[in-house]
């Protein structure tokens, strides 16, 4: 069951705001990573390369978990627990540009992993969110 | 296998920062919450009531994820994988209190939950550490 995102959750997810990101590995353990964040509507987005561990993950084990701290105000704290429903090219890499400008000032993502797979979104449907101050 | 904190990671520790602390539900989806983060020796310390979700989870399934940023530059994180050794009720007491002088620099926790059960430490024994820069 997914759930909407309020006005205020809404918010810290256009500031540049780098949030921890929690996939499940095959055993079970957990890899929690330093990540930027979007959302489109009431989806939540990461880009990455289809290489990498959190991609490979979510591939196989849908759950996970996303966590925003402002780092002006360590009380303001967006949390949500979610499902990933698809990993979509088309447009990765005009996204990717989009948060080098809103994280780094840059135009373009100064680094090229092409030993790292494909670029692409993750795309999450919250189903818990924890927004504080409520 | 457990390991070891390098100097530059444990560091970040005894700063005020909030960490992500994210546990599995029995559903299998993830929690994560904000949370006051301590080590001791190569022990990681999370401080909770034992009526808590996070208590709770930990009791049931014992891999965790923890993540901390500093506020002041994005770049510098830690994050690990880490297994649930044990809830400790000694000390609890003391321990919030400590952690209460660093993160908000007072003497005394100012909250009182009675109604959510014992104070406890979560022993968490690191298994993969990521350490940036590293």
């Amino acid at each position: 069951m997914s759930t909407t995102l309020t006005d205020a959750a809404r918010a810290m997810f256009t500031e540049p705001i780098v949030a921890s990101f929690t996939t499940v590995n095959a055993d079970g353990s957990l890899q929690t990573t330093p990540t930027w964040i979007d959302i489109e509507g009431d989806t939540v987005l990461v880009n990455t390369m289809t290489g990498r561990r959190k991609a490979r993950n979510v591939s196989a084990r849908s759950n996970v978990g996303v966590m925003l701290v402002d780092p002006a105000n360590p009380f303001r704290v967006v949390s949500l627990a979610g499902k990933v429903v698809g990993l979509v090219e088309e447009g990765a890499g005009d996204h990717i540009d989009a948060l080098t400008q809103r994280y780094m000032g840059l135009d373009k993502h100064p680094f090229d992993h092409p030993d790292e797979g494909v670029r692409v979104m993750i795309r999450i449907e919250p189903e818990h969110i924890y927004v504080q101050p409520s």
